[in-house]
């Protein structure tokens, strides 16, 4: 029945225009509201929320899905998608999804004040609750999807990837590091200290440079809006996509990376195929995927060689003083500097992945039943000791670091690893089809590596899975040797 | 049924939030949009303008009207507001409502075309299909609340009065004004011509300086926003309240009034009774009310002679320079004009009703079937000639000027200058209430002002309409007499 399928679609347009609400909401909640706001703002989000799981869960949907026929492999996949979302949203009864947002709700606020005071026992109980309504939720989706109950909270974060393709990727990354992260501490010992930046460096010139980085990269500012935040993130929608950074006189390299990073989630928001605009098929991929669109940009194209010998001159003529801290070397000596340290936000690119690896772990071991929350604090220091040789002098440190537990994200961790390697394998792979992509950003022109992205990732919106996109856009599922080669040419040559 | 009026609450909640978002994202457009978002904003509003047609005409609410009662007069106002939102809501055929949309939005995008050419023929065939639409829209409305047609569409912009009662008023005020304009042309020509203030007037100053008068007036900006909009408004939500302005350096006038025009709104909406926030008793009056709050701060206080004192030298302090110009005198020659123009929105307070009175007589008309969209222009010059004694040189200056009937706007006129008299007979019951008002008003304090005006208007939220809020704030319904009379002492006193 395409009657069916195409009443579908209208209504997963108004469920993602209704998306589209709350996300500017959030981009105004976070860069503009005055205080006073957020109280009415927390009941407006409510009932868009509401509205949109009443849209999803409407007796019509199932029986449109029930008869809905799509041709093409665009509505295949988007009928696909609409089926998985309904699927999981029915599988929720209301008062759980009620008694989550509650849980959580309390549960971050107390983490708050726990993380201040670096007092686990704290935050414990409201913590426990959103476990136990995790482990239900976790249940629900299982039964509802035949996934594990991790892999069915995994999948609402990314599709196409399970536990069970991460896990063995995963050890393979911790044998690595055992080896390459001391023998990369080694050669940084053996180099001359780099010399920092000549600061200060006026808000007003960062402003400005930022936003000419950002367009260089690719992001047109008739469609996007580059403001401040506390936590900057990328948020809006596809037409009208909005990135925030924070400004501190005393380093231009917090601004300018952080508005790098955020400008390649912006391009994949930009890129998607505006054909499927509104419809599930014409979302991002997921949150690995996204992740491989900021981190190919900040990681991959932004600290290469290449860009160095461009971005070197730029920073000299935008806040002046000795030439010399400028040069590449001495760039890549800041920008590209491995450290052990207990805090995931502030990791090295080699290190980061350890942080994921034990939040992986012991999320899959909670929602399992093979930690409660009582042994988490101690299962978190022994893990973070075993991985980079260190422990934790408080749990602030340590298992009170992240807001994402506290806020009921289960699941989520591994996509910061995961795109971060994915960003190595598209980048070997653009590099590839494009022999003159170095020579290209040396000049600051993205335009190729733009053009590769949007036609390989941002314009196939959500049509694939993340092995399936990646198998397209590289030959090849996910593959880490790619990111770990990427490592050894950035960290281990002499 | 106290349960039914219950369950009509935490609709209409519902209903109010989601208005929250929309006036959110209207703000978010007119303020800080960048222009290539315009098309999903579009798509975005019209899909919670949907929903709320739809929360608003369910078959519950009639099943819950009938059945609810509510106790008390504040609940007792608050369910006839649901049963009359309702009544409007219903006795509209989406059809219709749709239609209308259409043709609005059609109309008002061919109108700028048509208004920057000064060719009504071009506008025209648009125009005629939106009048068609309202003309039927007034009679569906008439049918179901009982209402003549344009009264049905004047009781949407404001409730509690009706052409019949604002005929005379205007006919008087059209009589009064023949005989005082040019009176206060003459005296004006006595007098010496006020020196024009000494720019350039940096915008960094006037920020500061508006956001300072904001505050004073009693702007609390943990719960409200100034920013810049090409068209100056206020929006946002009682406690998330935006006002914009638009600045210039060669005037300070523009922006510092306009600022204290907006906070006038922005103090009615923070006003407003909180124990009703999100249900119809706790919005704003109307139309006519708001301006009446705009008009009292920027025209009744900041114009006034004891408020003239206080801001002469604090823009003298600003800005520098010679001080003559600043003195009161000064200052009121400036700020207290009267010219004849052909343009609404330039207009002073004494020749502003003039250009309402043509409206009202025209927009009536064209409801009522006497008048066509063909004849519009001739009626227009015609009418603006007897009441101003000049005939418009072009239908850009004549009846293309103004967006609302362009836009689908009937019925809304009339509030401007029932705003403008109300502002003029509360501030003289606000002056016979509280002796020391000029006094305070002359050290730049609106304390007394803004308590009274909380306790008598904006605290009054919508319980009721605009004759029985004056009577109940000033003793008696709307007397256009208060306003002649502030006119005679500000323009015609030698």
């Amino acid at each position: 029945m395409t009657a069916a399928y195409d009443r579908l679609k209208a209504r997963f347009a108004r469920i993602a225009l209704l998306g589209q609400a709350q996300s500017m909401l959030h981009w105004d909640a976070a860069a503009v509201m005055p205080a006073g706001g957020a109280e009415a703002r927390g009941e407006q989000l409510a009932v868009l929320s509401g509205l949109s799981h009443e849209l999803l869960t409407a007796p019509q949907v199932a029986e449109d899905l029930a008869s809905a026929e799509a041709h093409g492999a665009w509505d295949d996949a988007n009928l696909t998608l609409m089926r998985d979302a309904h699927a999981r949203a029915v599988a929720l009864p209301t008062a759980l999804v009620e008694a989550t947002a509650r849980a959580n709700s309390a549960c971050e606020q107390r983490w708050r004040t726990a993380r201040a005071n670096a007092d686990f026992a704290m935050v414990a109980p409201a913590l426990k609750e959103v476990v136990r309504l995790q482990r239900e939720t976790a249940a629900a989706l299982s039964a509802a999807t035949g996934l594990s109950p991790y892999d069915a909270l995994m999948e609402g974060y990314q599709r196409g990837i399970t536990a069970a393709d991460v896990e063995p990727i995963f050890a393979a990354y911790e044998t690595f590091l055992a080896d390459a992260l001391p023998r990369a501490e080694a050669l940084q010992m053996q180099r001359p200290r780099p010399v920092p930046l000549p600061g200060p460096f006026p808000i007003a010139a960062q402003q400005a440079l930022c936003r000419d980085m950002a367009e260089r990269v690719g992001l047109d500012f008739t469609h996007a809006r580059l403001d401040e935040s506390t936590h900057p993130f990328c948020g809006g929608t596809p037409t009208d996509v909005r990135i925030t950074t924070r400004y501190n006189d005393a380093s231009v390299a917090q601004a300018l990376l952080g508005v790098l990073h955020e400008t390649g989630h912006a391009l994949y928001e930009r890129g998607l195929p505006s054909a499927f605009a509104h419809q599930p098929v014409g979302e991002a991929a997921g949150m690995a995927a996204h992740e491989s669109q900021s981190l190919i940009i900040e990681m991959q194209a932004c600290r290469s060689d290449a860009f160095l010998r461009f971005i070197g001159p730029q920073l000299h003529a935008a806040f002046g003083g000795d030439a010399a801290p400028y040069a590449p070397d001495n760039l890549a000596g800041l920008w590209r500097r491995v450290e052990r340290g207990f805090i995931r936000v502030d990791a090295d690119e080699m290190t980061y992945p350890a942080h994921v690896i034990l939040r992986f772990r012991l999320e899959r071991a909670l929602i399992g039943g093979e930690l409660d929350v009582e042994g988490l604090p101690a299962a978190w220091n022994e893990g973070f000791a075993s991985l980079l040789g260190m422990t934790p002098p408080d749990d602030a440190r340590g298992c009170l670091q992240d807001i994402h537990w506290h806020d009921g994200a289960f699941g989520y961790f591994p996509s910061y690893t995961l795109g971060a390697m994915a960003a190595a394998q598209l980048m070997r792979a653009a590099r590839a089809d494009l022999p003159e992509l170095d020579t290209r950003l040396s000049g600051g022109d993205f335009t190729p590596l733009r053009e590769w992205l949007r036609a390989k990732v941002h314009g196939q919106g959500s049509r694939l899975g993340f092995q399936d996109l990646l198998r397209a856009a590289t030959g090849k599922p996910l593959d880490p040797s790619d990111f770990t080669a990427h490592l050894r040419d950035r960290y281990l040559v002499a």
